[in-house]
């Protein structure tokens, strides 16, 4: 059986996508390098939102995840290179990747420029945004400019802009391909929708996942600790596995904002929970 | 969808036993007031050994676990009837079951008696006990006049008394059969011994379980968050629900007892999200 150096060692050589499904790899580290799913976990750092950066990658770290996406709490939008430079640094040097930001909101070309040129600074591969609708003409000349994704993320029932799925892939299924959306599994649930029919509907263009349970599936569905709510998580993991989704199921665990980390271990150790029996 | 307290009254309708499994009823609440597996969930006092026993009734209750054994950091062999009718006052009160009391290691008749006491005084219905074997027979006779079930823990290789399962078995597999095992996972794979394997071999007088995971299969092994080991724990959920096995999965989370919280709910998280599937 391999000590946890061996393990430490194979996570490296497999690189970071094994580790979304490490659990399931556990007794079998060496007999299985790939991955049984192509996606990983990750952390939308809205979850750590009443923390500085420093503890919000340790307690990543901790939760054993190497993706992250940092919010603006994090990172500020107004960051200068220096700032944006230091805090790269240091998710860097805890061994984190920082695959994406967000959620950005982008109410002018003057806020789409600002993300652009925030997430180019920062070497994120991916912007999690909302911009107005009327700004997608002009964030697609962006997403050309720069050839940097944005994933539409959208909220729910409370929210006219993008409250589901369906009206982001509408908005933006004529434009550049490198334009596509990041499924708020709460959200959508909150929306009477059941995110797996969504995930498949637009699957051609389903960068990232916001991966949460919810208390009901209305508008007063509140964040709870996943595997206490009503999302089908089992269905959803697995049909995201089903239509081969490569990108990243960052948790925003919105609960217990100053003491975030229990919710969010529980949440992290169902989903592998889930994942070790895909193997 | 089921609301809070819907779910609530379900979980009180249906009893403790839809508690483990409550995450894979999750939205099919109202349709399935049968648990998919026969065992449940539960804790193991010494995860939460650094912290009286109040705070350790809400790091309990937090994790949404219901059954819980006091080890005597928080329930002192020693204690006065009043000092145990009021720790199982609280225990109550937080709608928590006392549903055992250990591992109490009894090395001496006294310590048999007492134990046997203990455990009466505090209406705990199962001891998780070490006696010395030489006590066995005197145990025997203290289960047949209290009417009261032990369960015999074992330890692992560094530990000469009750080293596996199979070392209890053979001791009291003559003895009554309200005698049986507490088969701690970590320990017997830290042992070589697939705990899955044991769990089918001693089904007959399996009455408890410590779950947890461990970094590797030999003595050097040490407790890990569950999923992140070398045990396969999708594998032994399974095979419990197999033997029909009926009694409790406490979480015994040997490591960070200084800030157990964390580890302790991906542990559960990661249980709930394996039974999730097996529903």
């Amino acid at each position: 059986m391999p000590d946890r150096s061996t393990r430490r060692r194979f996570l490296q050589l497999a690189g970071a996508s094994a580790v979304a499904c490490a659990a399931s790899t556990r007794s079998r580290l060496s007999a299985a390098p790939a991955a049984s799913v192509p996606y990983q976990l990750g952390m939308a750092s809205y979850t750590l939102r009443e923390f500085p950066v420093e503890q919000a990658i340790e307690m990543t770290k901790r939760l054993g995840l190497v993706r992250i996406a940092l919010k603006d709490f994090h990172l500020k939008m107004d960051a200068t290179s220096a700032q944006i430079a230091d805090t790269v640094a240091k998710v860097k040097a805890a061994g984190l990747e920082l695959y994406g930001g967000g959620v950005i909101y982008m109410k002018s070309e003057a806020q789409v420029d600002r993300a652009f040129e925030y997430a180019k600074a920062a070497g994120m591969k991916l912007i999690i945004g909302v911009p107005n609708y009327e700004l997608l003409p002009y964030t697609n000349r962006k997403v050309q400019e720069y050839d940097l994704p944005v994933a539409i993320h959208n909220h729910g029932p409370d929210n006219p802009l993008f409250p589901t799925p369906q009206s982001a892939y509408e908005r933006i299924a004529s434009l550049d391909r490198r334009i596509g959306l990041c499924i708020d599994a709460g959200h959508t649930q909150r929306s009477g929708i059941d995110p797996s029919e969504s995930a498949v509907k637009y699957a051609d263009r389903l960068f990232d996942v916001h991966i949460k349970d919810v208390s009901a599936a209305t508008a007063e569905g509140r964040t709870v600790e996943i595997g206490r709510g009503v999302i089908d998580i089992p269905k959803l993991l697995r049909t995201l596995k089903g239509i081969n989704f490569r990108g990243t199921l960052a948790l925003e665990y919105e609960k217990d904002a100053k003491d975030p980390l229990p919710g969010a271990a529980e949440s992290i150790g169902y989903l592998r929970g889930v994942l070790a029996t895909m193997a």
